[in-house]
């Protein structure tokens, strides 16, 4: 396991927020990551839930423009951040749009020869990454769960109902949920799994929860009804149409008047702490 | 009165947070802020806090860091973001410091030749931007507070010790209390006001709480105890000890571990809109 680099400490709600780094293996670069500690680890270990990121963030913008901290301290969870890419890895291209490449992950194992070496995110967020904070912070592996923001929703959802015995809480804001069916995604799924469209089932959430074994944990979904990308990238009702058909439970809120930013996020965010620290502190 | 234009609005805790500019006739620029419009203000005039924002931020920095939209929408209150100074004033060598210039206007009105044209942020702040919001919002005149971090907090102490029937409720978060004794503010006034000393007392919250009329009021102030710049630009005891001679009310709390950074601000801001809230929704 890569030595962690801390580059950034701050006290924060009785806690601490600090940014780290280091040498993936997965992706042969240097990553980042932030990590809130709850203040109930200096006496024992406490349940995480990772928070993935959406187009073009990092791993500072979950923890500078979210609110989470607060919500997080009181429930005792730590909050994980992964960044939503490699950076610098050196692959033509990868720097040329905003919506694919660097800061644009996607969350999967590329398989295209330019990409396939260093975009790893699915391998690195679901192990690698865990690896290096369990071996680090006071966390209790046995309980993790994972939400994240519109690309990161993706992920989170993904990620989420693949590995339910990993993730034992999922929720999500702003969600792409059928990112096979969308411009984003068959831009994103093109370039780094290829043109073969059985390939991006896997990570697609509407494809996977029809295909998955059932499962009855809730998934909370809220959605801006403002949200400029709504109907165009992020079509909230083909996963709920999906649930519903596979007897999945799932609670789509959709929020009048809010739209696609961290002021939607900051708004709903202890809600969803709210959900994951029930399902994690009785795990 | 200039016209005002939205650029951003963003539905946030049931309220709203927008982002506007309009062209000052005070620094002759155009000047950017923003705003948080709590839920009540749909039914009635609310109360305004201002917020003034340290070196090198804009208008963006307390809406997108702070969390204190909040406790704003539960108490109903405004929140009121000024930026730091005038931008692209023309002025020479203004872009050439972090600390003075543009981003670093101190909150006060320069004398100098150079900046005495454009750099007029304790009026602007003061007068034509209040003039503006109170005829765009619906904003209770009669109820406002004042708060501020850093560079802010100065100016925010400095405008409420001198104008308590304008703002009848005062806090800051780490303020530079003395800038005539540390070396922020010796270079900002000697670059605003010129190099003689008497007339940076006025600006000075220490200087003003010595020889200002009594005063009741309690003012609140947190402090970060690992504050990198504590002991060299903030030196709260100065205030401290002015407040004691002079018989003002002043609740001064370090905080054990906490920095200089938006994260100790986020920490600590709830008690302050509570603080601001108690006094505005009684007067």
């Amino acid at each position: 396991m890569s030595a962690m680099i801390t580059r950034k400490r701050h006290r924060c709600f009785d806690g601490w927020q600090s940014f780290h780094e280091h040498s993936s293996a997965l992706t042969g670069t240097t990553m980042r990551f932030a990590v809130f500690t709850p203040p109930q680890a200096a006496d024992r270990r406490c349940p995480v839930l990772w928070f993935l990121s959406g187009l073009t963030c990092t791993d500072e913008n979950f923890p500078t423009k979210a609110g989470a901290q607060r919500y997080a301290a009181e429930h005792g969870l730590f909050l994980v951040a992964p960044d939503t890419s490699p950076r610098g890895a050196g692959v033509p291209g990868e720097d040329d749009s905003w919506d694919f490449g660097t800061g644009a992950g996607f969350y999967v194992n590329a398989t295209t020869p330019a990409y396939a070496k260093n975009y790893r995110m699915y391998d690195y967020v679901r192990d690698e990454l865990p690896a290096l904070v369990h071996a680090q912070f006071a966390t209790r592996p046995d309980a993790q769960g994972i939400m994240g923001h519109s690309m990161g929703g993706h992920g989170a959802l993904v990620l989420g109902l693949r590995h339910p015995e990993r993730y034992r809480s999922l929720s999500a804001f702003a969600p792409i949920v059928a990112p096979s069916q969308v411009p984003w995604g068959r831009k994103a799924f093109a370039g780094y799994l290829g043109g073969d469209e059985k390939a991006w089932a896997e990570y697609d959430a509407t494809a996977l929860a029809a295909k998955l074994p059932p499962d009855k944990r809730l998934i909370l979904i809220d959605q801006g009804a403002a949200d400029e990308f709504l109907a165009a990238e992020l079509k909230p009702e083909l996963f709920k149409n999906a649930c519903a058909a596979a007897g999945r439970p799932l609670e789509l809120r959709l929020r009048e008047g809010y739209d696609h930013s961290y002021h939607f996020i900051a708004t709903f965010v202890a809600e969803h702490v709210a959900h994951h620290a029930r399902v994690l502190h009785s795990s």
